[in-house]
């Protein structure tokens, strides 16, 4: 594991490595930010997986987190979106929702993405293996969050290990890749045409199978241009009140899609999941 | 004036306009955040000027302000931080130090710069009559703060026009261009070879002349790749003390010269303008 950067930010520091990823089978970087506290003392780790288009620094520069993770004493991670490399297959039309940007947080089965395409084991075990190795982080108390394409991954994620994370939350999330022409397209072409197959990366379709239940925050803006055809929060809704699996869902009135949004509740959602990190 | 954006954020909005400036003779775009009490009366307003190849968007997308601004309930306005377009000479060399990018917050009077490199004029006259004209904002209470060559913008503006400012601050400012590579290069071409001219926009040497004294906050980083060759901080701390012009110059050990350092602090230096705006 290499250190590409460590930058002083809000007394603790912004840091970014780059190590080689056996479960992506390419170089991958990612991103770390460890409060003041990380000096002392192992800290609990929040996990934040980003939207389609990102890399591993549009959250850190833009969502203004490090000032309320220095407040609670908590690491944040966050990776990048998919497998990266002039080896890694990509769209052939360099399409921005599939392929690189776009790796939907799943392990894809179908050619020739299941060589690289494999977000799902590369967030749920390799990272944090890796970040338990190398950094002062107590990966026994973990959570995670994330925004749209990164919402989805996060709630899925949390859902199928409810005994790896004390708790998740979202901003404007995929709720349904089943039923979005994103989530269709993605979904499609890394785990083939047998839908069946997609329930497992389906937030929705989780809620019901679910044997207990975490602590779920979700934030949406109401003015997101792509709540009504790609998120679809009232399925999200609709499926936690069917399927009895409390959590918090707010629909935030006027906000878009933008980092303007997250950053504007971002201190809300550290302190969500600081609390059930540091004091349950 | 044409809005090019309104984005919701802490319950404000950031908001995004072009006009065409007469200082500058070429059209320009600026960034105001607006917070929720503007929807009820006009608010004070903090001017931002940001630093070498910056443009309004840096501030706005990377500090965090907003949610300290919304707080206080005071308007920031971002302009951008040289004029713009194809009609606008650059530097030959396509220099990042130079020219577009790099306007230092001077009437420019040597050919070819002199007829749009007035960036003085546009922030400390232009930009507030057009916003007063045309926003919530009460221009009759101002405060002034950037970042580098912002931050050695919003020293001389307010040293030169302590009326209609009340309070400035800085985050790793150019401290005199008098004394430093950046400085010699853009004063010298802008402003032409005597050095007496440039005396007018060197932060340590209006110190010298003032008549009345306003609130001062400076934070620079110990760490700052910048700060012996280009920010020269200590001529600064002497020039007050020889002047006997009180300010507060904090040394943040550890910070360097990026968006990390501002967003570390940045809530400080808001609550310092609005205890001055809202309170004196």
């Amino acid at each position: 594991m290499e250190k590409l950067s460590a930058i002083q930010c809000c007394g603790g520091e912004q840091l970014r490595f780059k190590h080689r990823s056996h479960s992506l089978n390419c170089d991958m970087t990612f991103s770390v930010f460890l409060p003041q506290d990380a000096q002392k003392t192992p800290v609990p780790v929040i996990y934040w997986l980003s939207g389609l288009t990102c890399t591993d620094e549009n959250f850190v520069t833009k969502a203004g987190a490090q000032r309320f993770a220095a407040e609670y004493g908590v690491a944040i991670v966050a990776p990048d979106t998919s497998p990266r490399g002039d080896d890694v297959p990509d769209d052939p039309n360099g399409a921005w929702d599939f392929g690189k940007g776009a790796g939907f947080y799943v392990n894809a089965t179908e050619q020739p993405w299941a060589a690289h395409y494999r977000m799902y084991d590369y967030v749920v075990t390799e990272l944090p293996a890796l970040i338990s190795q190398h950094l002062p982080v107590d990966t026994a108390r973990q959570s995670i969050f994330g925004h749209s394409m990164g919402g989805h991954g996060a709630l899925t994620i949390a859902l199928k290990n409810p005994g790896k994370y004390r708790s998740v939350s979202a901003f404007s999330p995929i709720c349904s890749p089943l039923n979005c022409p994103w989530g269709e397209k993605a979904l499609g072409q890394y785990l083939g045409d047998d839908r069946s197959a997609w329930e497992d990366y389906d937030t929705c379709t989780l809620l019901g199978k679910a044997q207990s239940h975490l602590p779920v925050l979700v934030d949406q803006g109401s003015a997101d241009s792509f709540l009504v055809e790609q998120l679809k929060t009232d399925r999200l809704l609709r499926a936690s009140t069917e399927h009895q699996y409390p959590m918090t869902i707010r629909m935030q009135a006027g906000y878009d899609h933008s980092y303007f949004f997250i950053a504007s509740f971002i201190d809300e959602h550290i302190a969500f999941h600081a609390n059930h990190l540091l004091w349950s």
